[in-house]
């Protein structure tokens, strides 16, 4: 199924339902970070200019060989459909009437027909950016041309199939282009689940996740998405590449590990072979609270260390139960004068967890809890998490209209450094933005460590708000990136994209980055795969 | 602790303990593989002819400058000591005098000796052999020279450090020539374990772990070694190399996989940060039989699937469990005959499951056994596998010295394909060896399949031994390769070396060899690092 793209000018799609927030949050909000310049009308897509396509006749001509003419879309709303991700910055830019976009829409059927579209790309020197979703917030498919005269957006959309699926091994082979509830779906229909929702689950696609090393809410149940895949087939500029034979090898470096995360710079995923599990029989998602931070992230590593973690665990910093609590009203915020009032807890931190079928503790997990002194509300509190679970990008949508600059970033850390690291970004935030309001939470918690996101809202410079939330960006990497050394990763599932590229050296070294060219210039000797990203 | 190196005529120490193995089972062995002509004299080292060192006077002077002239070796017997690994074939040629040697040992302190003794030879062209426990079984530290007019065997034994210990993100820093043993040790005066417990475990290193992809006896609890490290410290020819700064990152692929496996090909492992857990309070060891290998296998993906595998998980199929009760005698055959009265299974296969304290769910494990008809014998099964479970290579040496061609093998495959691989494999063996004795077990599982370990007996030919086994090696490969696509791994945990380099290109795909090429094009561009390893 092809999305009818629009212009983007927010995660909702437009005609979409916006998200409400309600007017006591707003009103709250104002008091915290200052006077709000509301901006919600948008150009309409006719008002940013789209250059002439500069893909030229005999490439264009190609490419219909390859793909049939009706899958080749110059027409400047598709191009406009694929101009880039859905950061803040890539909202605010097209909301400004600014927008780089592709010479050409190429929508393939299958994994030998992206192998000819790159054919076609290699020999008119074409530079080719994978699109599946389109949800990158770190600028991944961005339509840069790097040196070449033109670029295409690869739309996977078409790639939309399960290919097969292995019920007695538990593997299910998936196109490229699945959406996360059309995986959902089509694996449902033979009992089966991937379990992996991100935030972008009802947007991005299974290329996406592997590309991007993306990771779900319910990742202590399932996995993160890497986990999840037992193969991989890529189209490369060098030919077509499969890996994964056997659940587990020595037969020389994990190639997969390669593939996965390379963000379309190596070649193009076009089928992800992926591990999955029945689809379970009940559902519990439960609310607590702890008091303070310390105490918080000191029993979510209990039970990480324990193998007690429920399949979803989240644990919001005071910032973060503060603002979810105001921002949502209603029952939440009843709830939580309840338990103030009850109990007394001087920085209530807001925990989630849900049961999903895998964890089989949830008793040990409540016994733990309970000990030390977590108050338990309920499913009420869990449901109304779960409810509005992928809410969030769309509530960004009308706090951009009502004038707030709001953006999300993430990192990992090991346990031991991990309450200075949050301690870092905050006080980075903070330098660049004035008086932003900084929420936190664990999503994703491991043995040796966790996650942590950040969401940030603040007032938005009406002046220069691109150059406003780039300051505060680039504050926030630099605390991870550290003086000497990282006190974190630049990105826990975001991936690197544009913005993350300048710090990937940092991480891993300068030996790492020549053997990624290397890698690159091996399959890609030409360059033009996703240029820009990953490597910059 | 540099260990005393031997001229290694068997993986036990020249002088330690033999395996002894009961008269009743050499007359059992007779009657099943035919005559055998023991040969038990193997030529004292000085037999061996050792050409003399081509390292030459300067480079062994820069080695000196790097490391100290006590730690440059030249002397034949300690070159001896590092004239390859220890598969069947290697002890063979040592045993009829022949061996590859290298020009020197070469034993630096600590990462940065390390690193100078790559640039020394670096600028001397010289080959270099990462050598840890020197218990490869795929020629992985064959003293091969490549084009090099010398090669050094780079003992990593002085590296035998916890560097450090992070004890709240449960992370310990280990030298990369801490042996199985003295890991164990260090990090139990810390009251954690890495729980990883290879056949090699005794001689084995932290580095050989990680080069190879290790897996332990108790995966299923531990997980691979590959799952427990968290980070590395390469020093290769083009500087030093550090990953690993989070528990989860999506800063671009994982590179640590690259690292991982890369055996030696890309530079010298000197440090490796691993996920260690608390000592268990207890263990607990049992055995059952099952009736028959489909029952068997059946009973395995359940428990895989199901959450439910104890920590050590290992199914023997009939001819396994025939052997082993034939070879072992004593308590466990009178265990067999009780049970195969009382209960008359046709092919009983041997189920050991060991608890290490990861599984919390033994008893709904058990109750999965009792309705699949597993019948239980009890502690003393499983603790007598468990007392033996390192025992295997030893016997190795005492069935050599009788005459035997004995030699192990292993493999992974999906679970729908497990069965036709185990097939596919005896057959081949069969056809070249004759009427050999074929043991198969599954050694590790996984959720969407498992591991296939052959141990193959056979009368051996007096003749030309060597070339008996490397045919049946090459028949027994070429199956697991498949005539089409691969049906299984080339390797599930022995790693590549060069027994397995023929076959990796169809695993990996050709761009996936070249991926490997250009990655160690960049890190050693002068090729110095291990040649004829991995890549052939």
């Amino acid at each position: 199924m092809v999305m009818d793209h629009r212009i983007r000018h927010g995660w909702t799609p437009d005609g979409g339902a916006a998200a409400s927030v309600p007017p006591s949050a707003v009103n709250w909000l104002r008091e915290r970070i200052g006077t709000l310049t509301p901006s919600a009308a948008v150009p309409p897509g006719s008002a940013i200019a789209v250059p002439p396509s500069a893909l030229g006749e005999a490439a264009s001509g190609d490419l219909a060989g390859a793909v049939g003419a009706a899958h080749v879309l110059e027409d400047p709303r598709e191009r406009l459909g694929r101009a880039g991700g859905l950061s803040y910055l890539d909202l605010l830019r097209r909301r400004s009437g600014k927008a780089t976009v592709p010479d050409a829409v190429v929508l393939p059927a299958d994994s030998g027909e992206v192998q000819r579209v790159l054919e076609v790309c290699v020999a008119h020197d074409i530079a080719v950016v994978p699109f599946g979703g389109g949800t990158s917030v770190v600028g991944g498919v961005a339509a840069l041309r790097g040196p070449k005269h033109a670029v295409i957006a690869l739309d996977l959309a078409r790639l939309d199939r399960l290919v097969s699926i292995d019920p007695v091994s538990r593997i299910a082979v998936l196109g490229a282009g699945v959406r996360g509830p059309d995986a959902e779906r089509l694996l449902g229909e033979h009992g089966f689940t991937l379990g992996h929702v991100p935030q972008s689950f009802e947007r991005a696609t299974i290329g996406g996740f592997a590309a991007t090393r993306s990771a779900g809410q319910a990742s202590s149940g399932y996995g993160r998405f890497e986990d999840m895949v037992t193969g991989v087939r890529l189209a490369t500029p060098r030919g077509q590449w499969r890996l994964g034979v056997a659940p587990a090898s020595a037969a020389g470096p994990d190639l997969r590990a390669l593939a996965v995360g390379s963000e379309g710079t190596l070649g193009v995923l076009t089928e992800v072979a992926l591990r999955v599990r029945p689809v379970p029989e009940s559902r519990r998602y439960e609310g607590f609270f702890v008091d303070g931070w310390d105490r918080g992230t000191e029993l979510v590593r209990t039970l990480a260390q324990s193998g007690l973690l429920a399949d979803v665990t989240r644990l919001s910093d005071p910032g973060e139960t503060e603002v979810s609590l105001a921002l949502n009203g209603g029952l939440k915020t009843r709830l939580l004068r309840r338990y103030l009032s009850a109990r007394h807890l001087s920085e209530p931190c807001m925990l989630i967890l849900g049961w999903e079928g895998l964890s089989r503790h949830r008793k040990e997990t409540l016994a733990v809890l309970r000990k030390s002194g977590a108050v338990r509300i309920g499913r009420s509190l869990g449901e109304s998490w779960r409810h509005g679970r992928f809410a969030g990008p769309r509530q960004r949508d009308t706090l951009m209209d009502l004038g707030v600059c709001v953006e999300t970033l993430e990192t990992a850390a090991r346990w031991s450094g991990l309450t200075r690291l949050r301690e870092a970004i905050r006080a980075a935030l903070t330098g660049a933005l004035g008086t932003p309001v900084i929420m936190c939470h664990i999503s994703h918690a491991y043995e040796t460590g966790a996650s942590l996101y950040f969401t940030v809202l603040a007032a938005r410079d009406g002046a220069d708000p691109v150059r406003q939330w780039q300051r505060a960006k680039h504050a926030a990497s630099a605390a991870i990136a550290g003086a000497d050394r990282p006190l974190g990763t630049i990105s826990h599932h975001h991936a690197v994209g544009v913005d993350h590229a300048p710090y990937l050296e940092g991480e891993i070294g300068r030996v790492g980055v020549e053997v990624l060219r290397a890698a690159k210039a091996a399959v890609d000797p030409t360059g033009i795969m996703n240029p820009g990203k990953l490597l910059g």
